[in-house]
């Protein structure tokens, strides 16, 4: 399973029912859940049933679908739409493929009259969840060259990598964006193993991660958070490649917390940092990622409480004494000294204004 | 609660039975455990019913005793009581302290006659946990001229302190080693507050440091591992102290996995990192930290379970795929260039060679 088999998203055959995994159960239970207004598109967006910024991104569009679905509001005035569009792109704030995916559908949807809005905004879904799923496939075959460049240097010896966080197939629908170089030198027969790294509060590594490598037949070895650094003080780590929420136009690069921690220990080691992204997650207004780029803040709960299967049950056990108080910070900045290089949709280049926008050059403008 | 009413270690009245507050069950359940002979305390140390190097040397001091309080082990020759010294010097290998403490034990007894053994060692294991006890209380005195010095430079706004596992007085018999600066600076009405890393894998911070920190009435947040960078990035710590196992005459240290990533971030943001120890941390033999401190790699299911409170009880939680693997490496080297000073015994020290030897001539030797 990579996504080719099954998506993380989907729209039902009735046209009404947006389907996603519920990624909030896994690995121990995979549950199908139904989005079937808005309101279940945001709370599922809020609540961490989808998440990832690709996956946020097709969710928000379907959110978009699902709101001309309803005549009532197609009925209404433009101001309207904008106006629930809005509330949509406000369930997250770190994920810049949100407010991407909502102006995308709005922009397509005003051209149009009324009575073919919703055949539009049907369309324009599945467009851009079609798009992530060929950018996931383009970010695995640009980086399966760095994985086969090292495997080459080590003579066939295992290629070990290091990711943080899931950016694999669930989060962008299909591939992955870290993980699709993965599956692509995993297909081309070279030996890879993968470090995965936990990833606290949420545990999207040893959950989701992990579960995706596991079922395409991957090595790979669960590590706390912690442990990165001393792996790579070992030699135990080759190259570590990520995926990212938000990406300056100069290169910084707001990811899942603890990203940054990796970066500072990868260049104090010499080990190559990659982040694999699709030009969707960059956002061409910011240029200080540290400054700029909104830190989404969570339930403390998240941290105090850890959910995990017990007596063949879902539950969550609390860590912590009862008073005291925990700080959920979601996601940290990545500043672009730190990062070797960018694998995006149309090949690699560094985390530098100039080397972004020679790749896409029509965002200079 | 500073260690100063009820310490983690004692030998009971009987002067038969050691007694050790269990710390895998804290903060939920307070249970003191009985350690009647050698195999006890060797499994108290390596089922980490006791831990911090301290108090792991505490421990197997009071390990020797019970070795000699009985009599048909002192009946044996000189060779057996060595033999079994060496099996309580393996229950753990990162921690000096463990084999300081036995070492000091052993050249005490084997200087006297067998019939004096009992009491010399019992006498001395004594000492071990007094010395430990005064040394924390100076590393606070000493501690505390930092804070002070960062409260009168922020006017009296609040310190803010981050700290990486427990360096408490559950770890260091009384105040702790990173904590005794605390522990001071609140008691002379400094505001503080303490940003508490979890400590993955076995929430030594969310579960000893807190629940500490609490019963002495100091502020803390409970944060992932993955947070201290971002807090940094952002002007929200201070001051990093932690504790450490072993440390290099050249001043590397290895600390609780992780630790090293807590010390790039304070590097890369130009906030002052300190480690906090008494002088029976140092190892006087080692050279290069990352090369010769062996780390230990402890069972993977404390990785793949977590351990917390539900429904009433303490139950442990599946948290990944049943078939991945999990990786648990116990503890890494934070190189001296990173480290801003110690906070030893006998007063503050860059983390250097020649610092360490000036202030303990006599190791020079």
């Amino acid at each position: 399973m990579t996504g080719k088999e099954m998506r993380p998203i989907w729209l039902d055959e009735d046209l009404k029912t947006v389907k996603v995994i519920d990624q909030r159960r896994l690995p121990h239970e995979l549950i199908i859940a139904d989005l079937n207004n808005l309101d279940d598109i945001i709370m599922a967006i809020k609540e961490m049933y989808v998440r990832g910024a690709p996956l946020i991104g097709a969710a928000a569009a379907y959110g978009v679908y699902l709101i001309c679905l309803d005549t009532q509001n197609l009925d209404k005035s433009d101001e309207y739409l904008n106006y629930e569009c809005t509330r949509l792109k406000n369930a997250r704030p770190t994920a810049v493929n949100l407010v991407w995916a909502v102006d995308r559908m709005l922009s397509k949807i005003l051209q149009v009259k009324k009575e073919s809005r919703i055949i539009t905004a049907r369309t324009e879904a599945e467009n851009i969840v079609e798009f992530e799923a060929e950018n996931c496939r383009k970010i695995g075959e640009y980086g399966l060259s760095l994985i086969s460049e090292i495997s080459e240097k080590k003579e066939g010896k295992t290629v070990n990598l290091l990711t943080h966080c899931n950016a694999g197939w669930l989060a962008c629908i299909e591939w992955g964006t870290a993980t699709a170089p993965m599956y692509a030198a995993h297909r081309a027969g070279i030996d890879i193993h993968v470090w995965v790294d936990e990833t606290r509060p949420l545990n999207q590594g040893a959950r989701l991660t992990a579960w995706e490598l596991g079922k395409a037949g991957i090595k790979h070895t669960v590590i706390t958070d912690n442990a990165g650094g001393h792996l790579m003080q070992h030699h135990m780590v080759d190259m570590v490649i990520t995926g990212t929420d938000r990406t300056t136009y100069t290169g910084d690069v707001a990811n899942k917390i603890g990203t940054y921690l990796k970066a500072l220990a990868a260049k104090d080691n010499n080990i190559p940092f990659y982040v694999a992204l699709p030009s969707t997650t960059f956002d061409w207004t910011l240029r200080d990622g540290i400054k700029q780029i909104p830190i989404e803040v969570r339930d403390p709960d998240e941290i105090s409480y850890i959910q995990g299967k017990v007596d063949g049950k879902i539950k969550s056990v609390l860590i912590t004494p009862e008073d005291s108080p925990a700080g959920n910070y979601a996601f940290d900045v990545t500043p672009a000294r730190l990062i070797t290089g960018f694998i995006t949709e149309r090949g690699i280049c560094r985390a530098s204004e100039d080397d972004i926008k020679n790749l896409f050059p029509e965002k200079s403008l």
